[in-house]
């Protein structure tokens, strides 16, 4: 099985992702409801929370790990892969290394939590790979919240958009990040904000075609993913809201199982 | 000591009026910052956090309890009160019997929380001390995300308070309870938009009115709370974000411990 977590459900853009890159494998997600968001808390706590949710999903099965949530692989990727012995992988490294391939003026902007943009790691990142691109990071912490409540095409929205938006279209970026899983579900407001000629970075797309590079080049791993093709949905806490969200994620009716951690 | 606990830095609302109410008690805050917010989680879950609360409350001193978050004490305060034997406080009571008194028109406005305004807490309430009152409700999820960044005076937030509150101005209450301890930040946005013959009630000042009024009835508990004035605040999470609030709701610099319980 496939394991992936996120602080809520923003990281079923991930696993939507996933299975339609990979629909032969099975597939774990675990949604930390009942502790959600994590953008706004601290490294300490984060950490903790991701190394519980990865515990939970190899005791379900699960033979390797995507960070779905980027403010957990922002702050916690390295003590899993220290703490774990199976592949992690998460949404920040192959947006990166796609932003850097796409960009032609080396301007890039990046959006996210501010526990993401506080922690510089896509900066760092995109530094490692060309040292001589500028970022342009900007916190976006109100549209996760706007995602979760469904405000996907108030004009609240799109104001808050606007003004989150600005700084980075004054610096002309040629290429901008979602660095937030719940992000891609604003694509089609963020594109005319940002403008049309700005490439958009959706991770969930990257990360899902990095794992699928990997597993064709390690069949004995993606032969133990392969018996089971089912796919479980658990969440640590269960609304309403959380159900109308993850449909409306999926384009169909999603079982969420709830289970304590 | 005088035991109170919130989702969050909301409470902190109702810890300050005490503070100013009763400068002669000891005084306990937590809150629990790791888990917040708690107005999108689901009954079971708010009910396992409000009774963690309590219980590291008692252990730390509290000889009472005040549920300083709307969402736990319409949810739980009925579940602590069977489970812990000492005097427990909420915000609603006291709120609906200022609003229940305040009214004329009987026609009563109340904004919270999904979570609180799904429960039907103030409305059953009101009902029970004033049957013929008519009470209208109006979820407003989005408004403590904006107090926590701290976004008191930004057009969108004004944009979104019309939003919300357009529908109860509509109605023509003529008195409006703020059903959630973060938004007495919010009252002089929300006094103009619903109209300044509508009366506001602040749910912190009723309820350490309230509690004002029980100690003088109650000189034996009174004196239990009085030996240690010191006032200590404690929270499961700490960010620089949450340091800066806290300053903002005191106006001056407080000091946040930081625990796991």
């Amino acid at each position: 099985m496939i394991g992936i977590f996120d602080s809520g459900v923003g990281g079923m853009t991930v696993a939507r992702a996933v299975e339609q890159a990979l629909p032969e494998h099975g597939l774990i997600y675990f949604g930390d409801l009942a502790r959600t968001p994590y953008g706004s808390k601290s490294p300490e706590t984060i950490s903790n929370y991701a190394r519980q949710n990865t515990q939970f999903l190899i005791e379900q099965g699960a033979k390797l790990i995507i960070i779905a949530c980027n403010t957990a692989a922002s702050i916690a990727s390295d003590t899993l892969r220290r703490e774990f012995n199976l592949p992690i992988f998460e949404v920040i490294t192959p947006a990166v290394a796609k932003a850097v391939a796409t960009s032609k003026s080396g301007r890039i902007g990046v959006i996210g939590t501010r526990a993401t943009i506080n922690s510089n790691i896509y900066e760092e990142k995109i530094r490692h790979l060309a040292a001589k691109v500028k970022v342009f990071s900007q916190p976006c912490p109100l549209l996760a919240p706007l995602v979760e409540e469904g405000w996907l095409n108030k004009r609240e929205t799109k104001m808050i958009l606007r003004r989150y938006l600005s700084p980075l279209k004054q610096q002309q970026v040629d290429t901008l990040v979602l660095g937030c899983t719940h992000y891609p579900l604003l694509k089609e407001l963020i594109q005319p904000r940002i403008g049309k000629r700005t490439k958009v970075i959706d991770s969930s797309h990257e990360v899902a075609a990095e794992l699928k590079a990997f597993l064709a080049e390690n069949p004995a791993l993606a032969s133990q993913l392969s018996p089971e093709k089912e796919k479980r949905y658990y969440v640590s806490d269960l609304t309403e809201a959380t159900l109308a969200t993850a449909n409306l994620i999926f384009g169909r009716t999603i079982e969420l199982s709830k289970v304590t951690i």
